[in-house]
């Protein structure tokens, strides 16, 4: 079976830079097996791709190679990387879009990639990542794509904190439903069931569900999603519109 | 060859979702060839999710599989599936999603998928019907996966009626370039050329073509389209927005 | 390793036009690894589908074929074509979508494909350039799919001229981030650096730099971007709409 390679990138659905990194990976002697994660991520959005490959990539087959190409610092000082996170492997810009994934599993190693003549300083991409991807399907191991590195950027990721009154936290993702993905793990959900109510910004939500359908359409919700953090829905609607919430929208307990 | 299983999910086109189902069908030790039929079907869409199936997987080659999910009732009491429609299988809520596929091919075989322990409430996409194509790759055979169903459910599609007064139909879809796909069948064109107009809503449309490109941009017109279908077309331009329609938009002949 | 086949269309990211093309493919004997290149090119827009197979397809690996799917005279006099550029075969209708990769590759064999009784008169991509692909897949060679052809239908794409005045070009496409490529190619470069400044439209860009993050997030800057082409940007922003620029837009430089 061909390796697996993801994509996750802000190019766009349709852009002709998509079509060249695959060109590049398809050139290889060992072509992998292509999977698109997602093109749209927003445009230069480090957080919103770290959200997804934290949550979308951890869970591929062993040996998975993860090619991530959010890069708003391409060409400048921002190092390239290839990195190992559990049993998967990583090749990105070290500018914190695999920091949520380091919430997740311990980072194994991390090494730099050097730069390469003739590059585009804009497009480091199909350029550096992905003629590193194709000596990884060739066999070279990782490590040898450059040196170690101690540390990884990381961006700060809001913690929930259990504080004398009731527990704090915020909107950390709004998914494409307009869901709400909290900061506070599924395990706080007892919590939320003693108090009956769940705080998101000023309103309470107070109809607390087991999932979607166990309200009528229309009404706010809160449940343990499928994520394992603690979510706000509106059923058959739109969570962020109807609540005007966001990523950093406070939630509270008790 | 991998066998080919097919996504079908309003999840959108760039979630963790869908990366999450790709992960459990790539873990397979059979794994497929995936083909991703749409993640942009409108969120909670069961109609628009049924004519898309209908459409787009009974031509697949035999012995593919159709993993479905827009599920709005997910973790309810509806049933998960596994269906085989001619020599195609699928695995979807039963909740309507195969109902046009229904009205194109005879329903061969249909099995209820019990729960899983452990299962997210809100993802039985990933959880349950990902796992039981992994065993579907794996040779399980379909009926194995549970115990027979002796019929689906089924969403109420409108049929054409050939009244004293003439032909009555409607708009059943609009498709990406705004064309709007009627539900006469394209056996009843000798109607519409006889009569030399087709009627939608308040407007004759009395340019009939057999291409789109017959007729002058701008041009409203009637024609037999590529589904199986008469549909009302605006050349180069969008026929929903210039002509005010929409699914459920009457048409008439006669 | 399968034939790689791409695929380019306007037929959106989720329609069933595209699964139907996917499944008369993989029906084949020898099925191919598909490549989706866009499916979001704008409808119709022969001029987007040029460029972004110009850009997109000449990379791949030897022996890949493109079947592109811009057809607004679908099922009118124009041809479908079979030809080669380079190394790479392409499936299309003969309107031009090839002719911005005529600017790059030259020509090496073309070839009509004939009229296939029972097609749909607005689906040629399914119904003849789909099973012409299938031909290709399983050992036809392209020049047996019909009579040669002597040339091929082109736009006009603009040239730079270099007046007494100065160099004169302008913007000949917008970017999914909104980066404007100009028709300047790269190795014009040292004129803009000689001249400190790029003329966009009523505006100089006095802002010269290698890659996107050498300015502060908002500055519009002038640079050589990745596709050989000088680029007119707007660090972490859109430039197209900053500076109220679009294809078309002239450019200057002295």
């Amino acid at each position: 079976m061909p390796r697996i390679v993801t994509l996750t990138t802000d190019f766009g659905t349709g852009s002709e830079y998509v079509a060249q990194l695959k060109a590049v990976l398809l050139g290889s002697t060992m072509p992998p097996m292509l999977i698109d994660i997602a093109h749209d991520v927003p445009a230069h959005d480090i957080r919103a791709a770290a959200w997804l490959v934290g949550q979308a990539c951890l869970a591929f087959p062993p040996g998975a190679l993860h090619v991530v190409v959010v890069d708003p610092g391409v060409g400048t000082a921002r190092r390239l990387i290839w990195a190992r996170l559990g049993n998967q492997e990583f090749l990105c810009p070290d500018n914190g879009v695999l920091s949520w994934a380091l919430h997740r599993a311990p980072l194994a190693a991390a090494h730099a990639i050097p730069a390469v003549d003739g590059a585009a300083a804009t497009f480091h991409g199909r350029d550096v990542l992905a003629p590193a991807a194709v000596r990884l399907l060739e066999g070279a191991p990782g490590p040898s794509l450059g040196p170690p590195l101690e540390y990884l950027e990381t961006l700060a990721w809001p913690e929930p904190e259990d504080a004398p009154r009731g527990l704090r936290g915020e909107v950390i993702h709004v998914d494409p439903f307009g869901n709400l993905v909290t900061n506070l793990p599924a395990t706080l959900w007892p919590r939320v069931a003693a108090a009956g109510r769940l705080r998101l910004g000023p309103r309470d939500v107070t109809t607390l569900v087991c999932t979607y359908g166990d309200a009528s359409p229309g009404t706010a919700v809160a449940l343990v999603g499928s994520q394992g953090f603690i979510e706000v829905a509106v059923v058959e609607g739109r969570a962020d519109v109807r609540l005007a919430a966001a990523v950093g929208t406070p939630v509270s307990v008790g």
